[in-house]
């Protein structure tokens, strides 16, 4: 809990108050009093931020290339909140990597926010929060929100899932066994990053992923769909607009060679998905998928706020003890808080 | 759908008839007709399997290692059923990895039935599908299941949540670069795998996880807890039984070298958790994490299933336009699914 209540903090937040805009981050984070009310005032002010997914194995200097992106657009002239999820453990909430320090470089501009999220594990949270965070920074007028995920899991997926642009760091050297999350994660990139290019096994590297994207790639972000049955068509199929081959850049984020580049392929993935009539559509499936995590944390949430303290430990017992099948367990607790009528509805 | 209803497929799976099973797994994956029916019908038959997750990154080896230790198991005259979790994208559902082809050595021994499951993507459903798959097992007689998952991600941490024993694999020569993921996965393990033991770097492999172990891992399975902030106290902290610190074992499962070892160390495990009165407990943990998973994909479900096929686009296009933010879209559409009384909730 803060002291005051969030809402109270949006309008200095709005007007570029930092210390205000870093409270009320916490205070979205925390879910802490009135975090929803001042969600809701700050939404109006929205729409306005290009966001950015950077997302990568460990070790291919994806906070690196995440801070000479900023010092890139910050010498534009534009405005950079970055968000770094930090890959935590679900279960313990400690952080694994710490090479964040380069970032600290970024620290003294005005033109700059840095956030921080630890991740929240597998009940939920996480892309909602990220979301959440991601609007209050283009509210308060941040240009570009760049957000940063580490590893090969549900983490950059939910991050695809709310990036316009998503780029996927690879870098060289990391061996061939780990090829294989390479292309699960793949299907998710709009630009491809192969940093540390200045290390010789780069040329490799590239060839590698121009194969397998030649080969293999779907049309970009068409894939976002069928995610969940009965959403929404594909866009690319709908309007039958260009499709969009994922770029491979080379850069070496320590000096900033390919940085440019790489700026100017987010740029023109910017172009191609207004010009060609995308933009509108995917962001319409990611606010249906955003809606639907929301839909699951709120649910949940409300069914356990109306059931008592015990009641959810109570029902595992019944299910431990042979008495209860976890399925009708589920719906006694769904009624129990007040639902009624879980009878009626299909399987 | 299946022609006939899954209920009737369960007498015939419970006396042995392998089809039957077959055909049952496939419903209760498919959530086919009857399936809830089928499982709450083979519910009261399960308790006696032994459930080992088997994780790790990829290329160290785990599928051969399931084979190995299922051969093992085999040996001994005890019944063995795999699920092996596939590591597909959540966007695409295509298969990553194709190395299972050891497995069909078992495939013509009617003591062994094994099953790959296709990951469902963060929409939720792999982790409440594999506890019904592994539950059927069970149920039907199998003695151990082993449930194989591959990566780093939130798709080891359900296993761990279902498993009562974790088995995390690693092999030398993948590269220091993915310590970071090996961290976070390390927390879940209860024993430790070093496989491709004969390659030169395994003696380095077993120091490099003994030193993480000493320093830092913590007292194993208490970490479960702290999941979800109103669940249940810790069980090591409350019994005050032995801590179990997860051995090093050191396996090359393509020769069977350190595979009975191997089984040792999950037989010694067993015995631990039930001499220290903890797997009660642990138990219970699991059972409240899997209650809270089936809720959260049946609230959706349920509130889907009540609103009309274009409620969820029209809000998405009314948050789109700005006209609603999120929170509320999202508790607009729970109300018009007929849950009364969203306000008297406290957010």
């Amino acid at each position: 809990m803060t002291p005051l209540n969030a809402l109270d903090l949006v309008p200095a937040a709005l007007e570029g108050n930092r210390r205000a805009l870093a409270r009320l981050l916490t205070a979205v984070e925390d879910r802490a009093d009135g975090c929803d009310q001042a969600l809701a005032a700050l939404f109006p002010h929205t729409g306005r931020a290009w966001r950015i997914g950077v997302t990568g194995a460990p070790g291919t200097g994806k906070s690196t290339l995440v801070t000479a992106l900023a010092r890139h657009y910050r010498a534009e002239g534009r405005t950079v909140g970055i968000l770094a999820v930090d890959p935590t453990s679900p279960f313990t909430g400690g952080a694994i990597l710490g090479d964040r320090i380069r970032m600290r470089d970024l620290a003294g501009d005005p033109g700059v926010f840095i956030r921080s999220l630890a991740a929240r594990g597998s009940l939920g949270g996480l892309s909602t929060a990220t979301s959440d965070l991601a609007r209050a920074l283009d509210a308060c007028g941040y240009e570009i929100v760049l957000i940063e995920t580490v590893g090969a899991g549900q983490n950059e997926v939910a991050v695809a899932a709310m990036a316009q642009t998503t780029i996927v760091v690879e870098a060289p050297g990391l061996g061939d066994e780990i090829q294989a999350i390479k292309a699960g994660i793949l299907e998710i990139a709009d630009v491809l990053a192969v940093n540390k290019a200045d290390h010789p096994g780069a040329p490799q590297a590239v060839r590698a992923l121009r194969t397998m994207i030649e080969t293999g790639h779907p049309a970009s972000r068409a894939s976002l769909v069928g995610h969940h049955g009965r959403l929404i068509a594909a866009p690319a199929a709908e309007t039958g607009g260009p499709l969009w081959v994922p770029p491979i850049l080379e850069t070496v984020a320590t000096s900033g060679r390919g940085v440019a580049e790489l700026a100017n392929a987010i740029e023109r993935h910017r172009l191609h998905l207004v010009g060609a009539g995308e933009l509108t559509a995917i962001e319409r499936q990611q606010i249906v998928l955003e809606l639907l995590n929301r839909m699951r944390d709120r649910l949940v949430a409300r069914v356990l706020s109306q059931l008592p303290d015990d009641a959810l430990s109570e029902a595992a017992a019944s299910v431990q003890f042979r008495e209860t099948d976890p399925a009708a367990a589920v719906e006694q607790l769904i009624a129990r808080a007040g639902w009624p009528d879980a009878e009626a509805v299909p399987s």
